[in-house]
């Protein structure tokens, strides 16, 4: 990324995501107050630029596939969007973040996917602009994130028809906040199967997927930060675009935003936490180990050299020839065996 | 949670909590000033409905079993709860938190509850909601928590019938927050008892126990922080129906969350510092243990070689026939040991 | 504690410490402007109800003795204490606070109890209330805190009697901050040998006393941390009964605060490397020890199988009938040996 | 530096780096709205003094060199810089900092530089003035951070030539944060190689690379963060220079710094926890060795015994005469041997 | 220090340090806007009472040792210092701090001593006092940090001399900064040389050192961060004997101490790494050793039962009276012992 980034001027905007196999593909979707709503699907840039906005309506626009950054410039210039806007949407590398540019709104959220297999965790860069009654969003590839709102559109009893694009707005994050919940819910039982791992059956890759895992939610933190920021800077901030109403949703929202950042911190502390408890696992066994050896080691040791000892070949050693030699050497076996038990009971060996 | 959270559209409030096989019992209490107490049990939803609230008098409503959202989301109606409320009250994972909906004040908070076998820590959702004279507790199932406001509230002289729906609120999370008290007490117990265990007989269970009990109390903290800004949020903010008076009863009980919370940090501290503490005692353990091996096995493994020179077979061994070898290997048995037990001493092995 | 809370109405005041068998002493002192010191002790609650208090005198009423409530509660009926302050007296447990009841300041501070012995530490609560010209002290039992605070009254001359009630609640808050100094430096001559001893001689016993010292200094925290809030709130909010020349002692007074809390977050930061330093001295002993056992293991272990192995009793083993075999045998000792033992020095084993 | 800074008074500016083989080479640019480009390249310190600056034009002086600390102070006196501006101009180590003197800003930024063979992190001191239509840059040496500005400066369209002198300065500071994020990615890869190696094959090279890998971040964060501050500060605070259109940029780039200081804590908690996977890494290991040593060991020193024992030469030991007695041995041998393989077995030591 | 606060009423000032066969001696210079220097050395407190300041003059008075309480007592009458600013003078264990008392300035700084043998880190007490045209400093004993001070003052054409005493203030506060950095520096070259030992010969006297230098560490950090704290007072707040222009020579020094607490904090960071670092290498040392003791043990333990095995001294062993015995024996020495080494040698032990 960085090497782009120095050798071409800021002023041009640059797709740093990996989907480039998909065009720009423009659906259009208006109603108004719940009576209405109309689809149009693979729309051409030029049908977009032809099409007449009406006040009363609410229009969403969704665009699927950034990597033709020309279409993506004239979708921007057909909504005069600021060059640096258009230079966010097309770069998913960006934070997320709201910016308010006086007749719009400029909102970048990330979607969370995640590989249960290798503890992978990705992001879908989510860009979106609110425009009085226009709302548009970004995304890379064809996730079905937003189907699921699609589907409560076209409910015309829902509350989403009876409101504004704010009220959009809203959803759409909601649905993004959703998915954190959702994929979270999953980490949270890998995390247990971890723990439950670590005390019954530790083992080497453990430590491997304990550190993976904490690493990725490294970068999931990362991006979660800035969306609290984000719900509650619509919260505090007087942004034109956000009606009183719709206030009261985004503070749940915001809730929720804090909840996902509570578990992701207690996901942290449990996982560092494993890997004291995986060392001190290792320990006691290591522990047990030595224990076993040093007893079984230290009694055999002298027994062994009084065995040796009467191995020698010396001429005279006057032992030998006593009759019960052999059986007194069997009772200090006896004797030096029983002490040194007696001795490491004492210490709680065992 | 987050699967029926995706599937689900935000404006149907869906119960999260894991009681089901209980209906939404409706208590009602009334009283005014310290003269009358009028209790209504088991009434119906129509009956509350129809049941006419007069300016004077003040009144609890206490609702038992919230699986049965249909019937929340009626008596939501009665009470002109907004829809975010109805939902909030019936997702036993919300956070606690404080809301102002103009017109009423939503409260949510959380009690506790320990089981000392299992060390298993856990939470019951208790939604408030207080509204000018009338003031609305929800919980999932009988808990008895509130048994002990009740027998207060029977008393004529008691300070709680002299006073408002604002001081029955008050005590309501006053209630709530003793539990923590007597909660935190049994932790006490068991943080103590974990500390006498890793002194005196540390074993591997007890890792597993402190891991367990450090991850509990990671959750009872998302849970205790927020109380404490709710009840910081009460003594601050304007809340139309918090009087003056009541706010130094408050007060007090902000004092006493910051002491819950005091105290759950030291028993982090404190759990933290055992599992160094355990190691450091395993490490001493082994440490004795490597000593006691290393030292018998040192001085007998010289000896050992010197009898099994002496053992071998070889047809020419001068020493073999020399009358006195046999002695003069005693001897050296002897002078070996002595001098590793000094070299011992002098470094202080034991 | 929990549990009486949860079986008491919040309105009984209930006296939570552990000295009973103590009565309610009341002593008064009275002077004005440096002139007059008149004493009064053992006064009975109807004595004191019946004094007659006037203006120009500044009075200091000395209360010891808690566990008799109800005597407490009058006293609290006679100078229009509101009932929480009267619930916070008796109360041991309550956190150091200051709270404004506009016709009176209540303010509680801990002293500090240390046993040098058994490293315990101690608290014992003091409750103040300074109303005008009037202040009072209460405390659990005789500990002498006060006695050199006396000393200073009874000189004429002394700042104290020049000065009116705001400097004399300031003396008994310096004086308790004084003790706390005291104190610091007693616990700083045992950490200092603490790690005298871990680096010297490093034992068991150490770790017990050290984490026993750091729990001890938990507590500590809990209750010096909101006496420097106390002193800053006095020096920042507009208390009535505290008048600006006072302010600036208060000022010192929260200079002595912060010093303490650094010496208290010192000692934690001390005490916590400690326990590192032992595990390195532990780790260190444990290297010598593995590598003296190492290396006359491995040096012998070879010579003796050598030994062993001509040792056995085949018939037909040519090297047994070789006249410089035994010789033989004797150099390879000295060539196995000496090889092993430039190999350990060359990877600087000793 | 102290030795210095303590004998020479402050009132001399010192230059502090290790540069000191360059003259001090000054070139200067012009252009005015997007027309016109002239580059005038080692001036005279007197051709700069006589040269007239122009209102409508914008103007960008880079000084390379500052050893020479006598022209460097002739430059500050041309454009009426304050002494301490000009002793922060050849002071190294000064921290990256914005300052204002009403007539100009000055900003310190650092370069970085990065080496991926030792790890070292290197830092090049870049001071800025901007005085109205005067921008102008100074650095030690010739690296070329400036060099893809120059190109862009030479596009007649590029934005760059359009807009003011503050922009020109915001683009310096953007190309020194791109060479961030650029280095960043290196260090990335590094990291990422380490993590690899932690894992496959530690060894203790690695311990020492990623030592003084974190010390080097350490370093760099005492750069990144006050960087952060300087470009809120011009978002925030109204510099007289800073015009509006040009702030929705720094705004960007303040995104941009604060990606970078994630990335660098994400590095660091890394690192971190490297040296915990490390150690139990090693841990592991010594256990499996530790393992089969105490399993080959406590097998055969029993068997080793017995085979002593029967060494013996005792005149009288009775199992020797006995026909089966060898055979008797081998049995226990195996017998004993398969006891202790199922008592580790039972243990799950292999 | 505690039980002399404790026994002596806090209106009686006390010396505490450590110096204390050392008079009370005053210096007096005198100077008018860079036109005349005149020194007065060894006045008396008569004569320093008995002297005429005047207005267009400004006065520096050095005050050296300060355990003759009486005479700092009187001093403090001559320039009407509140009782606290004497005691606060004296007390030299008291905190950093600045205090206005309308009618002058109290600054306290310390002075930073380091024995790079012992490693000790000291610190000395200087008060100062800041009064319209009179700058008074106070030292403990002669250390010649003002000496660099006094060279500058006799420049005729010194910055110092052309400006007010709150310059004077500001260049006595900046040299003990400097005094800093240059400790700052040797400490860094300890650390540095620390960090070399731990990765090439680590010894348990290292951690030792180590462990003392961050312990010092903790108590220059209690010095340093309050200093910072003045400086930024005397910037933000608006002192009547500080002017405007000397402000921006403050908002230097304001860096450097920011400059300073950075370095502070990346020594604490390498120290803990070291003891990390430390522990990694001893454990890795500790890994060679057993791995060579347990590959020469395992080894030799099977080889050497063997020869014990036909060592035994049965009648009826019949491989003894085999012909080939001894050769076959010899073989399977080598077959056991390369299929040992084949086996570490997969498991990569070696």
């Amino acid at each position: 990324m960085g090497k782009e980034l120095l050798e071409i001027p800021p002023d041009t905007p640059v797709y740093t995501g990996s989907v480039t196999d998909i065009g720009c593909h423009i659906k259009l979707l208006l109603y108004y107050n719940g009576s209405e709503l109309i689809k149009k699907t693979d729309l051409t840039v030029e049908q977009l630029k032809d099409f007449k906005f009406h006040k009363g309506y609410t229009y969403w626009i969704s665009i699927v596939g950034l990597n033709d950054t020309e279409k993506v410039q004239e979708i921007g210039k057909i909504f005069e969007l600021h060059d640096l806007t258009v230079e966010d949407i097309v770069n998913v590398h960006e934070r997320p973040k709201i910016e308010d540019f006086d007749d719009y709104l400029f909102v970048v959220v990330k979607e969370l996917l995640f590989d249960r297999e290798s503890l992978k965790i990705d992001f879908r860069h989510i860009p979106m602009v609110l425009k009085d009654n226009i709302f548009i969003t970004f995304s890379e590839e064809w996730t079905g994130i937003f189907d699921f709102l699609l589907k409560r559109l076209e409910k015309s009893k829902s509350r989403l028809r009876q409101r504004k694009s704010d009220y959009l707005c809203f959803s759409a994050i909601d649905v993004v906040i959703d998915k954190y919940f959702k994929i979270f819910e999953e980490i949270g039982e890998v995390v247990e199967d971890m723990e439950d791992r670590v005390l019954k059956e530790p083992d080497e890759t453990l430590v491997e997927q304990v550190h993976y895992l904490k690493r990725e939610l490294i970068f999931v933190r990362r991006n979660i930060w800035p969306l609290r920021e984000i719900i509650n800077d619509i919260i505090k901030a007087d942004y034109t675009f956000i009606y009183e109403p719709t206030k009261v949703y985004f503070r749940d929202a915001y809730d929720h935003t804090i909840q996902i950042i509570d578990t992701l911190e207690s996901f942290r502390d449990i996982l560092s936490g494993l890997l004291d408890v995986y060392l001190s696992s290792l320990s006691n066994k290591m522990n047990e180990i030595m224990k076993t050896l040093s007893i079984i080691g230290t009694i055999f040791i002298p027994l062994t050299f009084i065995a040796g000892n009467y191995g020698m070949n010396f001429r005279y050693m006057p032992e030998l020839y006593w009759h019960y030699g052999y059986f007194a050497v069997l009772i200090s076996y006896v004797v030096i065996a029983s002490g040194l038990i007696i001795f490491f009971k004492k210490r709680k060996w065992f």
